[in-house]
């Protein structure tokens, strides 16, 4: 960098402000292509969605733009060599697919009609995840200018998939099939969020996880509860007391090695944590539940982001009709799936939760237990050169603000990338809880998207250096 | 009784034999009317079935015969006063309409065309209830035979229902209502069985039944697992904490003051029970189970038929389709029957299952616990003059042989004679296991029925003299 910071901070603002509409331009182009993966009549569009985004990139001055077919819908791939033989490489995650939307679903316009208002753009996609993959162009190039290169500092990959919102289930083949063009020295996912429009946070995990159904079978069919009641197992009743018996009096996971090989919060991490502006009351009205409850010794927010659960998600046996029928049930099933935190390997977590089934269900109740395909946490630690790197540029983005960290209680398919690319994962997200994402109005906070342009113009610069 | 015991068994038998054709070609006659209850394009015949059964039992000599009407299907009633006003009134419960049947169901002949193979005679209600009910007309007359009174020794009255097999949903109106025509000292059920062709037994008691259901309700819709999962309350687990805290590791249920009251089986009671021929694996054969599983410290014929029991008859809450689902559920629900014994009040276990759910839900789990109609406990003890009498009686009709005693572990409308008429209720049956009550292919042994009638012939004469 040939700026001190304060000037690099104007320039860049300077080469935004001087882009910026064109950049809103673009993305609302973007934004008009209805892609939704999820609905087959909209394929064509995905496709015109994925051959938009390649177009927009070779413009934006990559030279290698791809588009990779899959079973399902293409994904698009883009390279910009650094030039510099021992640059760092980075491969950026994001989507070109959206969530159905119809205006009868109570959009105020048009949902892929993008309109401004103030200082948010109202469309589908605007949050998930076009503009969070779209600001990568400007900021790019606004790197560039800051930089007077003619290549970014770092060797920069885009992976933008076009099935996320139906699940990704060609993603994890295509990573692995094409795992050497996408290796990277880490990996920025950018279809995550900040705490707040005043609170900047970089995310730096996921949960992981793994689910599984157990079927119980007790009597050949359903039999009389009086002529038999009280002699015999009750297939429902095992599913119960499965269940019951997960956890104990604290709350914890009672399955035998669960919590062996977990990377506990260190008290910095919790102090960290605690700094953020947390409210129960209303996060307990985003839950739309009625208290909490939750393993003993920890917060609400590390329950949720650095703990490991083991939750019922659904449970059924015997007749579930109006009135009662007095049976005793031929079977049961349980649902259940358990989110993951750093260290937990789903395959050990799948033999414990095997044995300790094994050994719980009483005899007389045959059983047979699936798990469905797993997802691996991910975990990036606060001292992690990239991470202090990100935690840099949003500073200099944010005006010198504190950045805090988050972490995200659900899973997704970045664990593939760590998983297949053997990299870390970070989360370059500038959402937030308000954008609706899924929901009907959804939006993105302008000045929030710019400040990702930002945060990446000075970014990649700042990696080259502090991955060396 | 004029003879002595030898002759009476050799009287009553030739008077048998003698009106032994014309008794099965009435029962053959009544077997033809399929009088289903459950289906409505049946009604006619039931109603048919009532009118033959009055006309009947007025040929028989029962001087008042009368058709009650009900919402549903009518009932018959008869009553035979004896004339002696010192006379014991008994009331004969017994049902006259009969399960669903049809050729392709499995019956190897017409089931509505009544065929005798052997000892055996093969027709939907042939056991279950119209030979049962019509052993008593031949038995009443064969009673006259022996004693040479022109009135029974008793005061017999019959109620004869035409909805059993439905659920008997007016049967409890109707006793109300004719509540002073039907008084009686003495109530007995002939609508049950016994142990085997080769063990004649009496059952001295039914378990009561109470039911309810339990709704808890979590967040205000389905939420995210990956959010919000490990900090909420899930009204499934709730649900299964509450189904597995039912009972202790000694399969004892453990809802405070649920056994205060219970007449305890004595050990009279327990060895008379142990004296059967219980065959563990045929009863498993049966129970189409695969162990047995109950109270610690009781056989199994103990826990059926004298330990009230907590049963799980249906348990439902979240994801119950294919594969997995992420989330908490809103909502689950537990269907739970509780079989009691003597001395449970159906209300006071209400009361202590309501404040149990109270104290165990956690906060943020609304409930919502509904009960159904509770049938109680029935129970005669062995020493009742009443039983005496049938086990006289029936000694006579078999020969001398020990009879025993059992219970029935399920529940029905007998209790609602004992609770309105405020009389003990005996039960005399004469079908067997093998009978096939609700299977293709029903039928009943022909001797065991007409011993059925021998053992009417000697009761009413032995019960006028125990109850006075």
């Amino acid at each position: 960098m040939s700026d001190t910071p304060d000037s690099a901070v104007q320039t860049v603002r300077t080469y935004i402000d001087q882009h910026r509409e064109a950049f809103l331009d673009d993305l609302a182009e973007w934004l008009r292509i209805p892609s939704v993966s999820a609905q087959p009549d909209h394929a064509p569009d995905v496709r015109r969605s994925a051959e938009w985004l390649a177009a927009k990139l070779r413009e934006t001055g990559f030279p290698v733009t791809e588009t990779w077919e899959t079973p399902g819908a293409p994904a698009v791939f883009a390279e910009w060599p650094s030039g510099d033989p021992d640059a760092p490489t980075v491969l950026v995650y994001g989507h070109h697919d959206v969530q159905p939307a119809a205006r009868e679903d109570g959009w105020d316009t048009e949902p892929f009609e993008p309109v401004i208002r103030g200082n948010r753009l109202y469309a589908r996609g605007a949050a998930d995840d076009k503009g969070q993959v779209l600001f990568h162009t400007l900021g790019v190039r606004a790197h560039l200018a800051l930089t007077g290169r003619g290549a970014p500092a770092v060797n920069l990959k885009l992976l933008v998939e076009g099935e996320e919102e139906s699940g990704s289930p060609h993603f994890r083949a295509l990573v692995e099939e094409r795992r050497e063009r996408l290796a990277a020295d880490v990996v920025f996912v950018s279809d995550t969020g900040m705490w707040s429009e005043t609170t900047p946070t970089v995310c730096t995990g996921m949960r992981g996880l793994a689910d599984c159904e157990i079927e119980l079978y007790g009597p050949d069919q359903d039999i009389h509860s009086g002529s038999f009641g009280g002699a015999v197992p009750n297939p429902a009743m095992a599913a119960a007391r499965l269940a019951a018996a997960l956890h104990d009096e604290n709350e914890r996971v009672t399955i035998p090695g669960f919590y062996d090989d977990i990377v506990e919060l260190t008290e910095a991490e919790r102090a960290l944590i605690a700094e953020l502006p947390f409210d129960e009351a209303s996060w307990l009205t985003t839950a739309k539940s009625h208290a909490t409850l939750g393993e003993a010794g920890y917060s609400t927010l590390e329950r949720v982001w650095a703990r490991p659960t083991a939750e019922v998600n659904g449970i059924g046996g015997g007749y579930q009709g109006p009135g009662g029928k007095t049976i005793v049930p031929s079977s049961a099933r349980l649902k259940l799936s358990f989110r993951l935190v750093a260290g937990q390997d789903p395959d050990k977590i799948e033999l414990a939760v095997r044995e300790w089934v094994e050994a719980r269900v009483p005899a007389g109740i045959r059983h047979r237990t699936v798990f469905g395909g797993a997802t691996r946490p991910c975990l990036t630690p606060l001292d992690h050169p990239a991470l202090r790197s990100v935690v840099r540029a949003m500073g200099r983005a944010f005006d010198g603000a504190r950045i805090l960290f988050t972490r995200e209680g659900g899973s997704g398919p970045s664990a593939d990338l760590q998983d297949v690319l053997a990299a870390p994962v970070l989360f370059l997200g500038i959402s937030v809880p308000s954008d609706g994402w899924h929901a009907p109005n959804e939006k993105v906070e302008l000045d929030l998207l710019l400040k990702g342009v930002e945060t990446t113009a000075h970014l990649w610069g700042d990696l080259s250096a502090a991955l060396r």
